[in-house]
């Protein structure tokens, strides 16, 4: 290493999960990133020439120290928002799926027709995952091109990894209709929305991508389902879409093409490995197998299955399989747009489901032994698992990883965090950070290698 | 009213539940407060003389006006909070309850023999409950008569409304020897206790009650149960303790005393109207009818009971009953020292009660149907049920109620809140302040009338 090719350093502590269920803690660790923003070199006073470096470094005017309460931590991956939905996180979610879909959803997805509308709602919903230290986010955006483009283009500017789908729904028996689209209208609308966001102006890096994005069986014809699968092809996208999320979704597919979810999207060409399959609740053994076969990926929104899901996800044994899966929100399904949050969710859920919840029943019939997951689990779906997801090297401090990533301060202001050096290891601190973080602690972003939060300036 | 009996006044927007499940929102109240602390008058400008009233206040410097962003809404009460535990809010949260205890809250709560080491963990758990915005806070301390002393100072100090016990474990067969105390000392300790609480300097106003506090009965011998309801009768004391938390504390007392928990605190004098049960899972119908004639109140600690109850609370059938019922943290059997956090907790599990966890049910046995709640009612809960269970005038905007108050600015720096005007009525705006309120938030504090936290200063 030279120093010309450090563009930065920062020198600290550092938490990251490389093994899934374990953790490394490294008290002064010396991070440099290169001019295109990835990481050159992880390295420790085990390593020759450390304090040479940093003083090198120091001297050059390209290392930032952490304080004693700072620590870097790797950016969260958000696998799973409706960004258009933003604007009515917290609403509703107290009623049936249907009335709140009806009610609240679908009316406010349609307003981002109007792109003067879309414009202020997408800024605030990129700059609030930013905030919270969400440095690659999924999105769902809406059927209509001009916005989704908008949203694309939001994530460009404001510096987001942002993985974005013009959403399709052409089946008029299932969509409302003031919310629908022409299958072969939505087609080529869908296929002009690839092409303009690859060609936007400042994404020659690719930190946006265009995301072929069915939002479930249910809201597209057969028809539509096969173009995409062609689009997918074409174009190598990444695939998003809502897979077995709840008993009718399920029975729909069953219903509708005498198969599952996996096994219509793997026909339709839209199971690949950039496939991103929301919620999966009711998957089969040969659902799994077929998942683990193209390296697709599962997003598990905890949260959100509470309220919606009919039952929670068999979060243990997909992690026991090694199937590829990371975290999502799911907002506005659930209204909390941090991922740290998805992370005690995701612990708090495993732990429902474990015990059960139905005091009418004796206790080995009321739950699932041995369902439980680990707060370590949690957040390596939430930061590995999700760079694995997005297929994209992302999610831990290692030489050719981009640097997307947080600097967490215990000591914010405002903050939640009691972090007691006498009395808490490392572990202690990385779970007390993972439960109470708050978009307080979040002080400074990075994506790319590019400061894009910066709350202490 | 006369302006020499208005200590001070707030104008503006308002939301409190006075009809539970139920909301009103004022757009423009003058709350009056009193010398004392306590509300002389809420008026709106239907009210003759309105415009009049303002323009005195005003002119005599009594007015505080709220902003367009900013909400006057009640403090919140949280009935179960272990404040020797906030130290390690968030650890260990994955284990189960045994090793919990033993390897974490147990070795934990005994240091508090040192006052030295309490002192500065009580403050920063006091100080933080408060700057959520939690007025009235009902504590578990330890088995140590100096710090538990030390929480109620700390609480006259800070100016939160307290209710704190020392607690009582003498069952040696059930407790660590370290942390064990005798019957007969425990006994005389807590009549100690109860004593020097009641007789701290600045407590004329009896701003902090001193708690009976049996752990559950698995920990104490039947004479210290027998003993605390003596001291309960003789002091007219507050009482709270655990109630059939999982299936092994039912079990516990079904085995060792042949009846259930509320049986046996109803037979040791310990089941009053100042009586605070903390989780109660497995109530039966005559448990329920037993709380209900004393006037005894459930504390409802939902993300806790995610962790380490085995089932769900049957929340929607209490209400439904009129059971006195509240909200509570239970730090650190959950991480969050938020009771409006615990709103959306009690509405999640709510939803997963309703369906069900077990995927490889059908979904009529999965889960039970008709059991969810709404955010309206777990607002209720944490607000006009919390007050009914500490059997104290607050969590309602009315005379003669004490003026315990927070100011919500959903405009704070680094807030998650995104309320839009145009877009949210009423109702949404308080769905999105109750799932999405943070600390930051919470801008002004008020306990009695007594302004305690004021981050705009």
């Amino acid at each position: 290493m030279t120093l010309n090719q450090v563009q930065f350093a920062v020198l600290g502590q550092l938490f990251h999960t490389p093994v899934k269920g374990d953790f490394e803690y490294l008290p002064q660790a010396l991070v440099c990133i290169d001019n295109l923003g990835n990481i050159l070199s992880v390295t420790t006073d085990d390593d020759s020439g450390f304090d040479a470096n940093i003083q090198q470094l120091e001297q050059a005017g390209k290392l930032t120290r952490l304080t004693d309460s700072q620590y870097l931590m790797p950016g969260m991956v958000d696998l799973h928002v409706h960004a258009p939905q933003w604007p009515q996180a917290g609403k509703g979610l107290d009623l049936p799926l249907y009335d709140w879909l009806q009610d609240y959803t679908f009316p406010l997805e349609a307003k981002f027709a109007d792109n003067s509308f879309a414009q202020p709602m997408y800024r605030s919903a990129v700059e609030t995952l930013l905030a919270n230290g969400t440095t690659s986010a999924v999105y769902f955006a809406t059927i209509h091109n001009e916005a989704s483009v908008t949203l694309a283009k939001t994530c460009l500017e404001l510096g987001q990894r942002g993985f974005v789908g013009k959403i399709n729904m052409d089946d008029a028996s299932q969509c409302p209709d003031y919310y629908l689209e022409d299958t072969v209208q939505g087609l080529a609308d869908t296929e002009q929305f690839i092409q303009d966001v690859l060609a936007l102006p400042g994404n020659e890096q690719r930190l946006v991508s265009p995301v072929v994005t069915p939002r479930f069986v249910p809201s597209c014809t057969p028809q539509m389902l096969k173009g995409l699968g062609e689009l997918t092809t074409k174009y190598k996208c990444h695939v998003q879409t809502h897979c077995s999320e709840s008993d009718w979704a399920r029975d729909y597919s069953l219903e509708h093409y005498g198969k599952s979810d996996v096994a219509i999207y793997q026909e339709m060409g839209l199971l690949t490995r950039k496939t991103i399959l929301a919620h999966s609740i009711f998957l089969s053994d040969d659902d799994c197998e077929a998942i683990k076969a193209t390296g697709a990926s599962i997003a598990h929104c905890p949260l959100s299955n509470m309220y919606f899901a009919n039952a929670a996800m068999k979060t243990r044994e997909i992690l026991d399989k090694d199937l590829h899966v990371g975290l999502g929100t799911d907002i506005s399904g659930a209204p909390v747009p941090s991922v740290f949050h998805t992370c005690l969710d995701a612990v708090n859920h495993s732990r429902v489901r474990e015990d059960g919840t139905n005091t009418h029943l004796p206790a080995p019939e009321r739950g699932e032994a041995g369902s439980r997951i680990s707060f370590l689990e949690s957040y390596w779906m939430a930061t590995v698992g999700g760079g694995l997801a997005i297929d994209t090297k992302v999610g831990l401090f290692a030489p050719e990883y981009a640097f997307d990533a947080l600097i967490i301060d215990t000591q914010a202001p405002d903050s939640d965090l009691f972090v007691i050096p006498e009395l808490d290891t490392p572990r202690d601190r990385l779970e007390k950070i993972i439960a109470l973080n708050r978009r307080t602690n979040v002080r400074k972003v990075y994506v790319q290698g590019k400061q894009v939060i910066n709350k202490d300036a």
